[in-house]
């Protein structure tokens, strides 16, 4: 068999260079082989797949790096991970977790001979398979690496709250020119070297993406080492392509970062926070599809961007190629890997770590083996009294505000709770938690900083991609945490949640991985309330985005006042699993639902309110239904518009938190049964929905439901901008006169003999319009209003 | 009246200070004032607006860097324009542009007299007045910056091709925080100083976001040196808070800067693109508010975060705050400033440049009025010979590649065309646009390079932030673009989107702001064939986030194959003010239709394939409807069926191209008339839908149409990863053989009896997965089908 010479490995370096040659060889057998996968036959078209898919280019760094890893934690007992930005190298991250015996352990028809191997060549990237990337499915991954930007962001959030460990992240330089990743690098302000662990990064230029030259292989040296102290990092440099000399630097520049990381934390540690330090990161240059093929078809593919994906391909069409596979994969030196039953030889298998400081079996991977419930205290005692409905008003989020200061309070000592929010947790009057808690920096801090310490446990930076991946990161390892944040900018991680609720849907069906702690979303300064900002801050879309993925992995509530936001709240800490999104507004509002009376409706999810309808249960003229804070205020005064015009009419009132339960049964498992959605909201009855986000939402939800026909939507039509609250309302047709007319218009018993009602509600809409643009207010009327008099 | 004492201002500079206290008057007077503009009587509470909305704290730092600006191009003559990262400082830019006159000469009733700076301040965040950021309504201005981070892209954006073009762009430290900033600073990597004007950044560290401080203004002076260092720029910093001493250093400094472009610039005109220098850039560190309120009942303002918004409130309750914002307001000593008409004193007037050399007044900032027809070739000449529906094969994208090729060279003399993707346009298969131009790069380009070049007019980058930003400042000052991209990720711009598209809305009610180029996505490496890439590529969701945004300015187009992707680009390259997407597959697959027939059906939007159909244009026992060409190809595949097995069915094949034509015509310009969607859908027979996206879209658009009950959507349903084509589509139901069943399953007249042919569906179904389970691609008879036989 042909072999390439081997290199003049170091003797230290022997057995590593061994461990990165299988590593290199069980990767590209993934991409390439169905069968003969220790090439113990000569190499057939019948051994390779039809279809070659997965990404090769920076698949031997990838080895590379978690190799040196493995003597670094040998050396060190280090409580390590890894973290692939490059993600699409999956079959480098398989291989080396298949290496350490982890991966047979989680699934034993993987077994650790050439039987075992050929099912774990054939599964990759294959029709029933495992797919293309460090997906959930690898074990020793909390990061997918699928959209490119995040893994800086979950290193550190793997970190925070975990003073022994390390994670061992590699960006890649394709990576390095997101938006979310050119952020994160600043997080090291947000790290604290004496209560967190540290991350190390390991920045890989291999020069190229797909198909371009990346912008941090271009800029030279010594401008990226300013880039990077620029960032609060010194780089150490490992350059080369001779993994003659590449082991001994790379084993330099591993053990001299890891000394750094030492010294900062024993410093922290013993002496406090003093001066701000550098930290130590590494940048890797080596040739993209490194020991790979160098020329095919006297092209050049190693150290080109035509090592990204499969570098020989057409084996059907040319079967030289399958010589040239022969001869790359054989270069491996296979023979002296694998013994005579495919198992990785022994004096090989003994570099790996042992038991959990595998990093592929390292429990902060699997965050729900880890984790522990939040303490909670009774969300009832933070109720706010609600002697009848309407009578009192409340901010909703400053209620929430104090229950989440006795969540920190009560959690303090686990350490295991975090807020997050982009600059913004006061501004969205969640000001209690700093009773309990600061806002984290371990950057300079000034005399006139408000609630700023090192020791803080409210995370806030604005960026709403940092919030997003530092949660991410945190709670797949194992914690908790609550995201608050502007409605309409929650947008700007679109993405991530994407990203997010995929991995959790995937993890539900894999069995040894645990549930972790939801990820759940307030947001908050809402599309209604945009007073000082006007339209660029008005979108309440992000949920019609998140009820798109599977409907076991999301849920979305919009409690109309502020017993209702605890209950929601409460529930939703306690939960797993999930995406929740709540809405609910910061200003103040009346109050509808004492606190008995709140859990109750959330519990359901949509009730009649009774006290607030006069059909007496039977055959309404018109359901009033409202979602959300503002709808619920709206609906509330047109109700009491109807009901003292028009007495006769018969109105059920009928408001929604759980929006998910307008969906049938077989869209979400929160969805009512149709007999109960039909009681509700009656079969025939016109049901004039004031809702808090765009219409055809609820059409979209309910459009199976029997009434469907009658469903009359209010809701946000992106009109309106800085002007006043109720002004907002009447903009997008949602305020009370607009409700009520159109109640009116759906009931011909009524509509033909109102039209002196209409008439009134179309005059008093114009006298307010016209206060409001001559004194820039709402009327003291409609500020003032009240639901007293039923 | 009590005055501040004056500060030693130096005579240089004297008028420009008054220039700059005017334009703090005239901030603070929007922000407090409905009455008493000039303070010529005492103020009094009926002069304070009852609602106090806005955001002083970066709005005199703002005012100065303007005010200096107007010195620098009137010395120099300079072709500029101001870009206000933080937008929500709006008071100061509409301030700004009142005393240079543009905003009288646009808005007349805004006059400059003692009425109009009632008018001007009573507006501001008013009901029926202007909004508080840089909005669209506000002359000069490109950028809204209500959503943080995307000034730098902007500023980039609309100096390529624009050499004489300087875009001064201020950015606050709390954008610089966001990921899209902190990416954008690598724009001068994509910027040739040969043919592109030039970008000066002024990061604008006033300390503090809303609560917390800012990172970068944490890192200290040597720190943030490298940072920008790092970045390919050389930073000048202006610190400090006295006028007297601030002058001076900030004219220095950007004299500095302008003499550094202008060497860059002459060096690179005449000696060619040499080495790469670093550009200059301005750090000004000014206290957040100032120069306004030091203290407020004994709490500082000046220089903190209270100072974000508004620094004095309440004066209802506490009548000495009046007092103080009289004191506040006088300490600019307006009775210097304005005349006795309430007009700018002549000699300060005359500080603003002339005409268009007024950034308020710059053309490219209206960029309608700049904006020239791109030369499109005739698409027809770029047409797949379709000789019989199904016959041929091709790649839609490859194809439009061509075409967008000519449109390139068509184009190459007026330099405003230009294609955006991040680092995709050879993954998308529109590579021949290489033979017309290259890849961008004005960093090191080493040999092995794949058409990468300085003069490259094709913006690759790994970041999908900024292509998108890049584009919009293309495309707002009067140029055209195309912007491809992988499907599942343009949900990274999710917001972007968002805003641009409510800046389009916007603008259609702004007469004096010229129609520009609509922004054209094209999606592609869609979700149904991520063959490499799996379930984190997999998201067709973006469409449902764009219908959300007002339909007079978005577009949807899901083109069945080559010739209906061609015409409806053609289409897209005319439009304008639209947001238009693209949604199309870049995998060989069946053609359609013939040039003359696609442009006709793309004309409709949607529309009956007579020639799919067998019933003769009567009702139909079943429609069997689809857009987007994998459900395309699976419809015309179990139509194939239907037709073979059960040839009495009666089928009525619709496709759909423009995805509004589905909405009512009261919901969308483009939707088709309810007598026109009748006829075409009938009012009773079952649809079987098969749609690209997530099927609830369709439900949305139809809900309102006569048959919508009858309507049975089949689409992705975030199922399958790394699979088989095929196989992606029997995971999510959307194959040929669920959808034929859902038909005869539909029609009770054949469902009854058609047991048989049921089961014959279920085990070729079987069949197929088990040959894909097995050989790890689709079946020939799968790949091969043709619709020959009809």
């Amino acid at each position: 068999m042909p072999h390439s010479p081997a290199p003049a490995i170091p003797a230290r370096f022997a057995l590593l260079d061994a461990w990165w040659r299988a590593a290199n060889y069980l990767s590209a057998g993934q991409i390439y082989l169905m069968g003969n996968p220790l090439l113990r036959e000569p190499l057939a078209l019948e051994h390779i797949k039809p279809r070659l898919l997965g990404h090769w280019g920076t698949t031997p760094g990838l080895n590379f790096i978690y190799a040196h890893m493995n003597r670094a934690i040998n050396a060190r007992d280090l409580d390590a991970i890894f973290i692939a930005g490059p993600g699409h190298g999956g079959p480098g991250v398989v291989a080396s977790t298949y290496l350490e015996g982890t991966y047979t352990e989680v699934y034993p028809h993987i077994s650790r001979d050439t039987e075992g191997l050929k099912r774990l060549f054939t599964q990759f990237s294959f029709p029933g398979g495992i797919p293309s990337h460090v997906s959930p499915e690898t074990p020793g991954s909390i990061h997918e690496g699928g959209e490119l930007g995040y893994s800086l962001l979950h290193a550190y959030g793997a970190v925070f709250d975990n003073p022994e460990l390390l994670a061992c992240c590699v960006i890649g330089d394709g990576e390095a020119e997101t938006g979310a990743l050119a952020a994160s690098w600043h997080s090291n302000k947000f790290l604290n070297p004496a209560r967190d662990g540290a991350v190390l990064p390991i920045l890989h230029l291999n020069g190229y993406k797909i198909a371009g030259p990346t912008v941090l292989a271009r800029i030279g040296d010594e401008q990226l080492t300013q880039l990077m102290r620029g960032h609060g990092y010194e780089p150490r440099f490992v350059s080369g392509h001779d993994p003659a000399l590449m082991h001994g630097l790379m084993a330099d520049a591993l053990d001299a970062s890891l000394d750094a990381i030492h010294a900062i934390q024993v410093e922290a540690r013993s002496d406090g926070l003093g001066q701000r330090h550098r930290w130590p990161m590494i940048v890797l240059r080596s040739p993209k599809g490194w020991t790979g093929p160098k020329t095919v078809d006297g092209v050049r593919i190693e150290g080109t961007q035509r090592a990204h994906q499969v570098p020989l391909t057409g084996f059907a069409e040319k079967p030289a190629h399958i010589a040239l596979l022969q001869e790359w994969m054989q270069s491996y030196r296979p023979e002296e890997l694998f013994d005579a039953d495919g198992a990785l030889r022994a004096d090989i298998a003994a570099l790996a770590p042992r038991g959990t400081r595998r990093m592929s079996a390292n429990p902060h991977t699997n965050g729900g083996l880890l984790l522990k419930n939040l303490k909670l205290p009774d969300f009832r005692d933070y109720a706010v009294a609600v002697p009848k409905p309407g009578a009192v008003d409340a901010e909703a989020t400053r209620v929430t505000g104090e229950f989440l200061r006795d969540v920190m309070r009560l959690n303090a000592g686990e350490r295991n709770f975090r807020i997050m929010g982009p600059d913004e947790t006061t501004s969205n009057r969640l000001g209690a938690v700093f009773e309990a808690t600061d806002r984290m920096s371990s950057a300079e801090i000034l005399p006139g900083d408000d609630h700023v310490a090192p020791d803080g446990r409210v995370m806030e930076v604005l960026s709403e991609h940092l919030c997003q991946g530092w949660l991410e990161g945190y709670l797949l390892t194992g914690r908790h945490g609550f995201f608050s944040c502007y409605e309409a900018f929650i947008h700007i991680v679109d993405s991530m949640f994407n990203q997010h609720a995929k991995w959790l849907k995937v993890t539900r069906n894999i069995p040894w991985r645990r549930p972790v702690a939801s990820l759940n979303y307030l947001l908050t300064s809402h599309v209604w309330r945009q007073d000082h900002n006007g339209f660029s801050h008005q979108d309440p879309g992000f949920i019609d985005h998140v009820v798109n993925k599977k409907a076991e992995v999301v849920r979305v509530y919009l409690p109309p006042d502020a017993n209702t936001l605890l209950s929601v709240t409460d529930h939703c800490l306690r939960s797993r699993n999930y995406v929740n999104v709540i809405v609910a507004g910061k200003q103040p509002e009346a109050q509808w639902l004492d606190i008995a009376a709140a859990e109750r409706h959330c519990s359901v999810g949509l009730g009649i309110w009774d006290w607030a309808s006069n059909d007496n249960g039977v055959a309404p003229d018109v359901v009033m239904a409202c979602a959300g804070d503002v709808p619920t205020l709206e609906t509330m005064a047109a109700v009491d518009l109807l009901r003292t015009l028009l007495p006769d009419l018969k109105v059920r009132v009928v408001n929604v938190v759980d929006l998910m339960a307008l969906e049938s049964p077989s869209g979400h498992p929160h969805g009512l049964p149709d007999a109960v959605f039909d009681s509700i909201f009656s079969t025939d009855a016109p049901v004039i929905f004031a809702f808090h986000g765009y219409p055809a939402l609820i059409h979209r939800l309910t459009y199976k439901r029997r009434n469907h026909g009658n469903f009359h939507v209010h809701g946000y039509l992106e009109e309106g901008t800085t002007t006043t609250p109720f002004d907002m309302t009447v903009l997008n047709r949602l305020d009370r006169f607009h409700l009520a007319a159109d109640a009116i218009d759906r009931v011909p018993r009524i509509r033909d003999t109102a039209g002196h009602v209409q008439q009134h509600l179309r005059d008093r809409l114009l006298e307010h319009r016209a206060y409001i643009t001559r004194h820039g207010q709402d009327m003291p009327e409609i500020a003032d209003w009240r639901w007293v008099r039923h």
